[in-house]
């Protein structure tokens, strides 16, 4: 482990990941839905579980033109627990000023914000009962999100791209498995009990429909997801476009680079993670072995961040295990981190834009309290 | 006129522009189609007036993946005449390695390529006939392209922004003389002999729709198209993000200009045009003077270049009037000039690509020879 200025890295090359980070950077988040999510107990990212497929759209629409659109919510839940999408607007849009980008893999619900439209998007189906996407589907959205890449990131430095797919661990377990790797008891929750045994039923009965090893674009169309796929083809296309490609989010980011270690090995040299500090600390999970069974090569950094003294309950849950992860905040902390932030002043822009979001809103914030 | 390094500069701040589009730049091309177009002489850009409602999508796919996608077809008439996309792609993507964004205001089929999409988009109505957009659309679209330029331009030196909509001009003379300016007779074509009567009877008919001044976007639902607001939109917002707006056309310009001094003066001052050599000189049309009248103290910037000594026929039309601009084609070679490409080089890069496009394509570009 190597540590500097409020950062830990992990694995070689995070020198330079770090001084990509403090470049020409644009900030992405890949959305997209599936209906993998509504199984009950399987994603907390939404008040019901068939509501969680609206949660990638109202997060779009909130990281962009801070709130949702689509629906007159605010992105906090009744206990007061925001979204962490609400780290990534307060670091990368309020402090930094860097440029933002949301991506439609395959919103359930198109959001109501302008965004980069992948043509083959479609929300993904409940992998433990059918076919994630049509045959054709996952290459289509590696291919089409590649070019966005390679379009976008010229001239830059680094390409951070999170992701919001709620169920996407369960997913990028079946997907990680699929390809070879132990990764069932070792990817993240949203939920702080991690619901290990439920999602094991999930993955099994996913990977029961598919026969032999298969090429990892059919294996993803079976029991992947729109986003995962789409995450691979942006970092494969920032890569060839002279960028790093930073993958800012928990475990799910191990599924797209076992995706990409089968379609483009080679991107991987440019390839890191960016997570929260929340991840790292998951004894639930296993991000920094998946990583190192995966693509050993491969940085893993996060920042020094804690919101343990924070004023307000729904943020010092993320202490308590809530949450987590989701919608970039990791990588938003390690660019506030690498740009030179420092810890408090980031708990000072997410507690600014906390109190914003909750203000005239019943109060949300002091509700959570407890 | 200020005169540098193989461009020509109209009015002040051409230094400050100058240097903004040899910093931190993206080009980006905002597409859309309207019925307008379709009206017999209104526009030669598509084999048939019907055919120039694919117009745009094709030139979007070309631009970012090297050939149309929706239809099999080289981007080059029966003539072999180019699209201007042939210019955009060669300097900014294949020369300068620049970032490339095009922008879905409102295709009437959508791109198969990554794009940006604005939640309200649409296709344009036939102004002589019909309202072009629902009411509140234009102030959607406007909404929605500034949330998306404010977004993206953030760190950005200039963010360029061309255009591709046939019909274009005749919808901006209607869209400027609606605002208050004399732009009949002063509009460019891309036919080499302006159908300045017929344009001037569809002008007259969307015109005589109109009752009173009226708020802009008003006026825009009313006789304007998807394409040159979302343009004011995308202009105004990368403003707000501290960059350089430039705009990169022909006289539909100047209906950007005048649809921004009404919407957002002030993001005038750090707005500018970027244009060809062809339309300068374009003896039937009066760029500068609109942009005179509508907006002193933007500077219009064209590159010097001329494609007379090209080896190709359908390139040496261009200097007889034909085409002349669009898909930020002036935009391109403003870019390649102030980043210090030689126009030689330039003509080099336009004549590479029109040779890789027309090849094995029945040699469009020497069935073009005359």
């Amino acid at each position: 482990m190597h540590t500097s200025q409020g950062l830990d890295a992990y694995g070689p090359a995070a020198g330079e990941v770090l001084e990509a980070l403090r470049g020409r950077v644009l900030f992405s988040v890949v959305a997209g839905s599936t209906a993998t999510s509504t199984i009950p107990g399987i994603s907390i990212a939404g008040p019901s579980p068939e509501a969680t497929v609206l949660t990638p759209t109202l997060d779009a629409e909130y990281l962009l033109a801070g709130r949702p659109l689509t629906l007159s919510v605010v992105p906090v839940s009744p206990e007061g627990l925001p979204t962490p999408a609400v780290i990534s607007r307060a670091i990368v849009a309020n402090r930094l000023g860097l440029p933002l980008l949301v991506v439609d893999a395959g919103c359930k619900q198109v959001p109501r914000v302008p965004h980069a439209a992948l043509p083959s998007r479609m929300p993904g189906g409940r992998i433990d009962k059918e076919p994630a996407l049509p045959r054709g589907t996952a290459r289509s959205l590696y291919m089409e999100a590649r070019l966005l890449g390679s379009s976008l990131a010229r001239g830059l430095d680094a390409l951070v791209a999170g992701e919001t797919i709620p169920g996407g661990t369960t997913v990028a377990a079946a997907v990680m498995e699929a390809l070879g790797y132990r990764a069932l008891g070792r990817v993240s929750s949203s939920s702080a009990s991690n619901p290990h045994g439920l999602r094991e039923r999930v993955v099994r009965a996913a990977l029961s429909r598919l026969h032999g090893a298969g090429d990892v674009f059919e294996a993803v169309d079976e029991i992947g997801d729109p986003v995962h796929v789409s995450l691979a083809g942006l970092a494969a296309g920032a890569v060839e476009a002279g960028a790093w490609a930073v993958l800012a989010g928990g475990t799910q980011m191990a599924a797209v680079l076992a995706i990409l270690s089968r379609a483009e090995p080679k991107a991987l040299e440019r390839v890191a993670v960016a997570t929260t500090p929340w991840i790292i600390r998951d004894g639930t999970a296993d991000l920094l072995g998946l990583v190192r069974d995966i693509a050993p090569r491969v940085a893993v950094l996060a920042a020094r961040f804690s919101m343990a003294g924070s004023r307000h309950a729904g943020l010092r849950a993320y202490e308590k295990g809530y949450v987590k992860e989701g919608v970039g905040a990791g990588g938003a902390l390690v660019l506030g981190a690498a740009r030179g932030l420092p810890a408090r002043e980031m708990l000072e822009a997410v507690e600014e834009e906390y109190e914003r979001i909750t203000r005239g809103a019943g109060d949300a914030g002091s509700r959570g309290q407890a």
